[in-house]
C-alpha cells in the first residue's frame, strides 16, 4: 500500500505508540485468508453474506467535468458502475461487500499516486483509507496519546479536534503564531523549558496543525517556517499531525484590482504554486498526514486517507478493523470511478477552479471591509498587530480608530479578526466592574448586538486552546487584554449577502464604538 | 428523533455512563444554529463548503424489487436522486454536505417507524444513526466501560467485539448456554457470587449479546429465556447490548423433507414468526439495540442505527460529533430512496426472501452432514451434548462413534460444532505428552489436515471469551476436556461446494479417527 522504493527508511518512532495501541492483535482470521487462495479450496470459514442477495444492480453518477475537459456548458459526464464479470476491475460487487479494513486496492493506489505527485515524500510511507479527517484524528489520538498528556497546538485551534481529547484529561500546550504560522522559537522555548511538575504532565510529543488555511486563523505556514518547525520536532522527538483539508485551496493575496477570469494552469505549475507540505520535507517518518476529499469533492463522501510511516499505519489498520472497518462502499466506488474519468490531471484542474471560487469569495469579503472601513496594512497600523491589516473608523474629531485587525488568508474559507476594545464605552463600563473576564463579557454583548442586527460571526472563544478549567478567562490565558477575536466565514453567502453583512457589522460598531456613521468610501 | 408518546419513562440509568463520556460537552456552535433560522439573518458563522462546488449532479441506482413488487423476472427499479428545488425532500445536496452528527431527519424517522413496526418498545427511546455495528459497539464501549472492567458475554463470542476492548484491560465474564441461549441461572450465579478481589475487578454492569443466530454458535435466545435474562439484568442493574444483525434471518428448523418454493407471507405474519427482541420487552430503558443494514441490504453501506434510552443516545451523539460525524451521504441517500420505493412492507417481503435463501443454504449444509454421517438427535446421542445433534461414524466393528455435535441454527449464517477427541489415536498420543493444551494442539493439526484436503473451517478458538492471558488453555478455561469447536459457514459456497467440502471433512475424519471409510448413506 505504499511506495517504498528509493526512499529513506524512517527512524524508529515505535516508542510513540501508546500502550493500548501496542497491545492490539491482528485478527486471527487473517491467517486463514492466505489459504483461501489455494487452487480448489472450498472455504466454509468466511462469514460474508452472499453477494447475489445485495439489492443494488447498477449505480450511476452524473458528474461535472473538470475545467480542462469542459467542451460545452452544462455538460455532465456519466460514471457507471455495474456488477458481474463484464464490469471489469470496477465491479460494484466488491464495494457492496465487507472490505478488509485496508480499503480497496485501487483506491489505495490512487492515494499513493496522488501523494507522489503532490508531495513526493522523501521517506517510506503507506496510505491507509479512513472515513474522514474527524475519524482520522480520533484514531491518531487513540494511537499516540495517553490520558493527561499535553498536545502542542496553535493558540487558536480547531474546536472539534480538542473536543475529542478534552475528556481524556489532555490539555493543549499552545504556541503563538505570526503571519507565517506558529513560531518555531516559541515552540522550542515551550519544549526546552517544559517543567513537568509545574505543568502537571510530561513534555508533549505530538504537534497538531492545520498548516494551510488554518481554521480559524486562515494562516498558512510558510515554507521557511515549516523547515524551522520540523527541525524543532526532530530535536525534541515530536510527531507532527498535518491535518490539511485546505491544501489545494491556496490562493494569492487580496488585491483591489479587477479579478481575472478563471484560467487553469498546467498541473505542474499549479502544484509548484502551493506551499510544500510537512510531509514533503519529512526525512524521518514523523509526519502523519490526514488527507480528505471533504473540501475538494464533497463532505458527505466521508472518505480520506492517512499518509504515514508504516509503523503507524500498521497500528492504525488494527484499530480500523475493530472501530470502523472500510469507508462506505459507494463513496469508494464513486471516487475511483471519478478519478478514472477525470484522471489526476483533471482533478488538479478541478482543484484550481475550487481555488479560484474560494479566492473570489475571500475577495468579496475583503472588498466589503475596504468599502466599510479604512483598511491599513499592519506597518501603518495605529495599534501593534501581527494580523496583517487593520480596519479603522474615524471618530467625530476625524481621528482614525482601529476597530479590528485581520488576516488576509491565503487559503481556506475564513478571515480571522481581532477586535480592539480600548476606549469603547460599554467595555470601559464592564472593565470598571470587578468581572472575572470583561473581554469575554463584552464579546458576548457584541456578538448579540450583531445577531440582533441580523449578522452572525463565530466568537473567537470557541477556538481557544484548552489549557484546563483554570485557564479560561482572558487574563488566565495570558491573552492580550482589551481585545477578543471573531471568525468571518466567506464559504457560503453570496456577494450581496457578504457586503450587506459587513455593512451590518459596521452599523453595530458605529454604535458601540460611538464613532460617526459616515460613508468612508466617499472620503 | 424518537417516539416518546404513550411510552414508559426509563428508570435512571445515568450512573452507567463512564467518566470520559460524562465529561463531553456539546459543541458551542450548536448555540449559533438556532439563530441561523431568523428571518433575514446573514450568517458568516458557518464553515460549510459551498454546495455548488460539489461535482456530483445526479445519482441513480438500479435495484432489485422486493418479491411482493416483482412483475417480470429481471426487472429492476430505478432510484433517482437529483439536486435543486425540483428534487423535493430527497434533494441530493443535503447528503453531499456535512451533517449534524444526528443523521438525516427522514432516515431517523424511517428508523423509528421500523422500530415501532418490528419491536414496539414499551419504553421511551431514540434512534441515532451510526456507520455500522462495528463502530456502534466501539461507541457503546466508549460510553459505558472503564479500563479493567468485566463484560458479560456468551462463552463463545464474536471476536472483533472483544478485540476492541482487550487493549483496555477489559475481560470477559462468560456465561454458558444451551440450545435456548445463555442460562439465566448461570448469569445470576456469576453476578450474585461475584468476588471483586478474586476476580480483580468490579461486578460487570454490561451484557453483550448477539441474541439471534449468534456468531459463532448460531443460537437464538428463546422468548422464555429472554424474560429470565432480562429479570436478572434488572435485579443486578445490567445494561443489555443487543447486537442483532441476523434478526430477520430467522428460519424454521431443518427437516429432510423436500423444500417448498418461496412464498412471501403477509408482513404481520412474518413479524409474528420472529422471536421477540430484548428491546420489545425492555420496560426500563436498559437495552441498547444495535441495528444494521449490513446483512439485509449490503455491508458496504456502512449504515445502521442505535435504538436506546435517550440518556444514552444523547451521549452517543456527543461522541459521534467528534469521532465519526454522520454516516456517508450516498449510503443515507440510497437507503431513503430505496425505502421510498419499496416501503416498509416491501422491505419486510425482501427480508423473507433473504430468510428463505439462508435457510436453503443452511439446509444444504445439514443435508450434507446427513449424507456423510449418521446424525442422531441429542437425546439419542452416545455422548452428552447440549448441541442438538451428533454426527457419528461407525468404526470397523460397526459401533457408532460420535465425531461432532452441532447446532441446527434457526438464524444467521453459521453451524457451530463440537468435535470429540476421545480415543482418536493422534490425540491420545498428544495427550500422553505433557503439553499444556493437547486439545488445542490436536485442533490445530485437524485444521491443517482439512486445509491440506482443501476445505477450510474456522477454528473455535477464535471465539473463546477472553478471560485474560492466564485463562487461554482448554484446562485453564475450565472447558470440556478432549473436545474442541469449529464453525461452518454456509453463506457463500454453492450447494455442490458445500457437499464436496463436507465430503472432504469426512475423508480427514475417517483417516484421523481411524474408522472405516464406507458409505454410510448406503446402510
Amino acid at each position: 500500500m505504499g511506495s517504498l522504493d528509493r526512499k529513506l527508511a524512517p527512524v524508529d518512532l515505535s516508542h510513540h505508540i501508546n500502550l493500548k495501541s501496542r497491545s492490539r492483535h491482528p485478527s486471527p482470521l487473517k491467517d486463514i485468508i492466505k489459504f483461501m487462495g489455494y487452487d480448489g479450496m472450498i472455504s466454509l470459514a468466511g462469514g460474508l453474506p452472499h453477494p447475489s442477495l445485495f439489492p443494488i444492480e447498477n449505480a450511476q453518477f452524473d458528474c461535472l467535468p473538470p475545467p480542462s475537459q469542459k467542451t460545452r456548458d452544462g455538460e455532465v459526464v456519466n460514471l457507471h458502475l455495474g456488477r458481474g464479470p463484464s464490469a471489469g476491475d470496477l465491479d460494484l460487487t466488491q464495494f457492496l461487500q465487507y472490505g478488509s479494513g485496508a480499503g480497496n486496492r485501487q483506491l489505495v493506489q490512487l492515494a499513493t499516486d496522488l501523494t507522489e505527485r503532490v508531495h513526493a515524500p522523501p521517506c517510506q510511507y503507506e496510505c491507509l483509507l479512513h472515513p474522514g479527517n474527524t475519524n482520522a484524528w480520533s484514531k491518531v489520538v487513540g494511537l499516540l496519546c495517553e490520558d493527561n498528556d499535553f498536545v502542542v497546538v496553535e493558540e487558536f485551534t480547531y474546536p472539534s479536534a480538542q473536543a475529542l481529547w478534552i475528556p481524556m484529561g489532555i490539555k493543549a500546550a499552545p504556541v503563538s503564531a505570526d503571519a507565517e504560522g506558529i513560531l518555531a522559537t516559541s515552540l522550542r522555548d515551550t519544549l526546552e523549558n517544559w517543567d513537568e511538575k509545574a505543568r502537571g504532565g510530561k513534555r508533549p510529543k505530538l504537534l497538531y496543525l492545520v498548516s494551510v488555511g488554518s481554521n480559524p486563523t486562515g494562516i498558512t505556514i510558510s515554507a521557511r517556517r515549516r523547515k524551522e518547525i520540523y527541525a524543532v520536532c526532530v530535536e525534541f522527538d515530536l510527531v507532527i499531525v498535518e491535518d490539511d483539508p485546505y491544501y489545494f485551496l491556496q490562493y494569492p493575496r487580496y488585491s483591489q484590482e479587477e479579478q481575472q477570469p478563471f484560467q487553469a494552469e498546467p498541473p505542474e505549475q499549479f502544484l509548484k504554486s502551493l506551499v510544500p507540505s510537512f510531509l514533503s520535507m519529512d526525512t524521518q517518518g514523523r509526519v502523519i498526514r490526514l488527507e480528505s476529499f471533504s473540501k475538494t469533492l464533497f463532505p458527505g463522501l466521508r472518505l480520506g486517507y492517512f499518509v504515514a510511516n508504516p509503523v503507524f499505519t500498521e497500528r492504525l489498520l488494527r484499530v480500523t478493523e475493530v472501530e470502523t472497518q472500510d469507508p462506505a462502499g459507494l463513496s469508494q466506488a464513486f471516487t475511483i470511478a471519478l478519478f478514472k474519468q477525470w484522471g489526476i490531471d483533471g482533478y488538479l484542474a478541478w482543484l484550481q477552479n475550487l481555488q479560484y471560487q474560494y479566492k473570489t469569495r475571500r475577495n468579496w469579503l475583503l472588498s466589503a471591509f475596504h468599502d466599510q472601513f479604512e483598511v491599513l496594512p499592519a506597518a501603518k497600523s495605529p495599534v501593534p498587530t501581527a494580523q496583517g491589516y487593520v480596519a479603522c473608523l474615524r471618530d467625530k474629531s476625524g481621528k482614525l480608530r482601529p476597530v479590528f485587525s485581520f488576516v488576509d488568508p491565503e487559503a481556506g474559507m475564513f478571515v480571522w479578526s481581532k477586535f480592539y476594545f480600548d476606549g469603547v464605552p460599554r467595555f470601559v463600563e464592564l472593565e470598571s466592574q470587578s468581572l472575572e473576564d470583561p473581554e469575554q463579557a463584552f464579546s458576548q454583548e457584541l456578538w448579540e448586538a450583531m445577531a440582533a442586527e441580523l449578522v452572525l460571526l463565530t466568537p473567537g472563544s470557541y477556538y481557544h486552546a484548552w489549557q484546563g478549567p483554570d485557564k479560561v478567562s482572558t487574563k488566565a490565558r495570558g491573552a492580550d487584554p482589551r481585545s477578543a477575536y471573531f471568525r468571518f466565514s466567506f464559504a457560503t453567502p453570496t456577494k450581496e449577502q457578504i457586503h450587506e453583512a459587513v455593512k451590518r457589522v459596521r452599523t453595530v460598531l458605529d454604535r458601540l464604538w460611538e464613532v460617526a456613521a459616515r460613508d468612508i468610501t466617499a472620503t
